[in-house]
């Protein structure tokens, strides 16, 4: 089995690679070759049973693209983009990579003719959804981004379906909540304090919190996220039928009550390097953002949710005590 | 005032350049010009008011859109597409037309700078709804469209909602139901048949019903789009928000009650010429079509439906009797 990982050198794509490489096998099958493409090598090694390529370039340019299915993986997995905050700043660059990019690869696909038909795993985001919300957002609701970043992934889940409908691909579309605890440092989305008000209070320092306590939101751990996207890889996909994009399972909380859960986990030490720096830009974004979700068809299609918010940090702990270790 | 009216050959955008130039005015402001773009020249004559240009080609160039919008149009009309059926037929070239020349007329606005913002009308359908749907849709109802022309058209929509958020011009989407009667001969619309079942009987010939008598659809009339175009050109935009996109008021009927009306207007011998020739391809795509709506928002907005579907009929015959008087 052949694997493309897009955007395997960001958090969640090395995650999932490291994962994959770990077992040397997805749903079963033995994985032969990873190809791990991203704007800047991953440098992810070899392992004894899976030959791994670390491949770079830019997804706008459909040459690029051609060259990374031209040797046809079994599974693609697509979750390079640029980020809410970049894509709202830039709006050329968001389009190019978020759009374009993701149009590249499905007709690059499609080009391989008729006796080609990868599963396409695309991670899609919440940020389709647009204020205002129901009050927990159900798998009928209309899809209304207020970003630009939002606008992008929508199109990229209407090409997914379409190409999908019409036979090209076998694509999954997943909604990921927003993922906390991201490691390492803070990237140019948005939603970045999520994290760190989490992150930097254990390891010593003081995190900005823009928002206000009763700020509500939706939220799964890198593990959920990776269970996510290796059960969309293998999943029977006769079961969405035309509606192949899904919120995924998550937990609602509120700023006050994630706060709640990093004293219960770390003391009131932790808490206390949490400093409230309101920032009106995020606010406003953030504003537009979903609050909770009945994710009712992901969950009858076996996703899986974090169990609560403390094993969400102790999994950070237990992940960033390796990474120091 | 200038208007452009890209789409202006066909039947709605002939019938809106018609009734712009009868009166000479919009909303009370003096037209001075009115450009008409399509793909072949709509050949319509300048009055004593209004200079009309006849423009023609393809708005998959986007060399061509910028030359259309160059003159700073004041309102642009975009009515231009590649009708379901073909865009089902030809994957490409409904992407070009509908997807790409879409976003080539929103980039060519963009270029022109901020010191330009016109209102842009943009005719989008019901088809960016796909099955199961709720009994009557609402406007906060998931967009799934079943074909692409309704991925393209929805495609369009989430761009019209992202230009419009930027500032780059001042967007409203209209979701036109099914338009009947339409006249002259039928089109490539897998929707071709819910005219032709009361245009050629009401001419004296026989017309094929593909579906079934208990098929329900969401109708409107040629003079009620048009009343919608219009009103979505001069209306105050603020009302919307963000969601620019909405549900047109319409009329449901099952295809038992539209052959109601149409015995009630033309009696039986008009009836009688309605042969039932099942076509499995047209009665998949129309169960894949909404049914029903309640188009709260564009009702709040002004926007008005036809009385009844026996107007609709009279109206046609009207018109009809004037095109062959």
């Amino acid at each position: 089995m052949k694997l493309l990982i897009i955007g395997a050198a960001g958090m969640i794509g090395r995650r999932l690679a490291e994962t994959i490489l770990k077992t040397g096998t997805l749903d079963g099958h033995r994985v032969d070759a990873l190809a791990a493409f991203d704007v800047a090598p991953a440098d992810l090694a070899s392992t004894a049973q899976v030959a791994v390529t670390n491949l770079s370039g830019d997804i706008s340019d459909r040459a690029t693209v051609d060259s990374l299915v031209a040797h046809r993986p079994d599974v693609i997995f697509h979750l390079a983009a640029i980020v809410s905050g970049e894509a709202e700043a830039d709006f050329d660059k968001g389009y190019a990579i978020n759009m374009d990019g993701t149009r590249h690869l499905f007709e690059a696909i499609r080009a391989q003719g008729p006796d080609y038909h990868p599963r396409v795993v695309y991670t899609s985001s919440i940020a389709v959804f647009g204020a205002p919300f129901e009050e927990k957002i159900t798998d009928t609701f209309l899809t209304a981004p207020m970003t630009s970043y939002g606008a992008q992934k929508m199109i990229g889940e209407l090409l997914l379906n379409d190409y999908s409908r019409k036979g090209f691909f076998d694509g999954v579309g997943i909604r990921l909540p927003t993922i906390v605890v991201r490691p390492g440092k803070p990237n140019k989305a948005a939603s970045g304090f999520f994290s760190g008000i989490i992150r930097e209070p254990l390891a010593g320092l003081e995190a900005e919190l823009p928002v206000e306590d009763d700020v509500r939101h939706w939220f799964a751990s890198p593990d959920a996220a990776i269970g996510f996207l290796l059960h969309a890889a293998t999943m029977d996909t006769a079961q969405l039928g035309t509606r192949r994009c899904l919120n995924m399972p998550g937990l609602s909380l509120t700023i006050a009550e994630v706060l709640d859960a990093l004293r219960e986990v770390a003391g009131d030490e932790a808490l206390a390097r949490v400093k409230r720096v309101p920032d009106e830009t995020i606010r406003e974004i953030v504003a537009g953002w979903p609050r909770d979700f009945a994710p009712d068809l992901a969950l009858a299609a076996g996703f899986t949710a974090d169990p609560d918010f403390p094993s969400i940090i102790r999994a950070h702990i237990r992940d960033s005590g390796h990474a120091s270790g």
